[in-house]
């Protein structure tokens, strides 16, 4: 047990050596960052961090340095579930989501960081410790990316050790995306696991029509059809379109996610830099696990082996780097469509603090 | 028509003469108010404000300032709906919900601001024109009162031109509760009308037995009885308690306010400075209507008389003044339980920007 010191806030934009697109945001050209190390009256120190696709980030960086670091001064840092409570409710009115809630994710995973770390243990550990050997799946934004082109990106993250591929789709031509789906499950048959990724962009009737011709393509899971507020026309889109649906990336909170699940999101997928941080994406795997649903995830997959791998109904996680791989000391590796939660103590993420200087904001 | 020239946001923090309480956002001594002047090229003004109550102003003014700000120069003002549905998506990503949110709220309450001055209408008469006399309520943060001070706070209301009033409730012990609320019904009788606010205090059982015990005082609606992310929880309160729902100053979108009227909310209530802006808040009061329901409303009485006078379905504007009013020009003035919407240009709130200087944070 220690006293939190004090928190320390940085953000950074990370630019990606090749602008990505998805049907959604659009063009992207680089990602923020922004980290939190808490330092307890020990010396010890926890990390977290939270990312954006380019926008949102000044806010958050405020958010920690100047509003939660003087509330948190002083607190028990282990007792993480009061401390996310006061803060939860501390900045409900104009937080709830948005900003607040990504700031208080990294903050929290810092905490849990800390804690384990404070205990000798392993994040994926003290979390319950399943099994650290965590399917994954590389995820690529590659809407842009023709038939032949998705073939060969495929091609290279196989040879990179995955074993499961998530595309995007929503061009405006459907049949655009059954020709590039089409190519893919051509080029590697059966054996390849293969989810879409349609990044909100249909109707709910579009999100329809688009499941039932993909429908032949054996998909895991075809995610975000329809945007997120809308459990009545997820319904009809695991229902009409026959597919399993994942959605989560933009639910913000274990009441999102439980609205989610009811509607009919059966591969919940929580983001842990965005919806509370570790404390509640937990929960969210143990609200999946009392639905009979797997868990799956979102970005951020150096921490997130860890949560997966406490997490009897994990699914694959998602390996989504936007170039922070950079800048961490030890990157996960793939083999054989499996990546090892670590065991070092807590996360095991350690930032090159002085290469991430030059990207400082 | 004419272009965006320039955005400029400002922050203030409004001191309150008397710190006051409810059940869940404690003890509050101030609230911060972010500014936003939109100017377009021809050298035209709106001006649009959100408030907080005392914390995540910072990263509304940031947002505003640094992100929207250089995204919106060189749009056209008078395509709301255009920049709105931009905004939305571009901030989504780290933003539906929270700061974001606010700033856009603000924002987009700047936008009709100038349109409507620009088209030689007041606000209420370009959303469409109903009623410019609203009926208002005294909206009373004074969990903190025992019955006799409500008594009196009510005789001071009650002076001041009002004819209905909504008081806190969600004391730790219920029965203080019933009888600060008897006290209330028993000095100002049948014809006061009385609502109850728990600003989410109780469980949902908890909330149910709370209607139960305020079924006889004969309150116009409940409000925020539990958490805003419970659909199916509202409906139990709703049928079970045998009250009218309020709820809605915690929620961030159109869509939110659908899942919550589904679930049981019988009284909508926006806020026109944290749902958006104008232009959900419309949306949302014709959602309402659709599903055969009165539209009330949170704060910031000065700009949404404007939008209840435009609403068939207006049901009582909460007046609710946090020390704002002394920093406008012409604050409204209630008579006989209503407020009349001006017919200035615009929504016609003047700020005294020289007077709010001293309040800059």
């Amino acid at each position: 047990m220690a006293l939190v010191d004090r928190l320390q806030s940085d953000h950074y934009l990370i630019p990606l050596p090749v602008a990505l697109e998805d049907s959604m945001h659009g063009t992207m050209t680089g990602f923020e960052v922004i980290t939190v190390r808490v330092t307890d009256v020990d010396g010890a120190t926890g990390v977290g961090y939270t990312f954006t696709c380019g926008v949102n980030g000044g806010a958050i960086h405020y958010i920690l340095s100047c509003e939660m670091a003087p509330l948190v001064q002083g607190r028990e840092a282990e007792h993480i579930e009061a401390i996310w409570k006061d803060l939860w409710w501390g900045f409900h009115y104009g937080g709830r989501g948005g900003p607040t809630v990504l700031a208080l994710s990294a903050f929290d995973m810092a905490l849990w960081d800390l804690k384990s770390k404070r205990s000798g243990l392993p994040l994926w550990n003290i979390l319950g410790g399943y099994d650290p050997r965590v399917p994954c799946y590389a995820g690529g934004i590659d809407l842009h990316l023709g038939p032949e082109d998705l073939v060969a990106q495929t091609h290279e993250n196989i040879a990179k050790g995955h074993r499961a591929i998530k595309m995007k789709v929503g061009r405006d031509r459907l049949p655009e995306d059954v020709a590039r789906m089409g190519a893919v499950r051509d080029a590697f048959g059966a054996d390849l696991t293969l989810m879409a990724d349609a990044n909100m962009k249909y109707t709910v009737d579009g999100a329809i029509r688009a499941a039932r011709a993909f429908r032949d393509f054996d998909l895991a899971w075809f995610e975000e059809p329809i945007p997120p507020d809308d459990p009545a026309g997820h319904y009809r889109v695991l229902t009409e379109g026959g597919i399993p649906i994942a959605s989560g990336e933009n639910l913000r909170s274990l009441w999102e996610f439980r609205t989610a699940i009811e509607g009919g999101v059966t591969f919940p997928e929580p983001d842990v830099t965005n919806c509370g941080g570790v404390t509640p994406f937990m929960k969210i795997a143990r609200l999946a696990e009392a639905f009979h649903l797997p868990v799956t995830s979102h970005g951020a997959h150096d921490i997130t082996v860890h949560l997966l791998a406490a997490c009897p109904n994990r699914s694959y996680l998602e390996a989504h780097g936007f170039g922070l791989e950079n800048y961490i000391e030890t990157p996960l590796r793939v083999e054989e469509g499996v990546v090892r939660a670590p065991d070092t103590l807590g996360h095991g993420i350690v930032f090159d603090w002085e290469r991430l200087e030059g990207l400082r904001l």
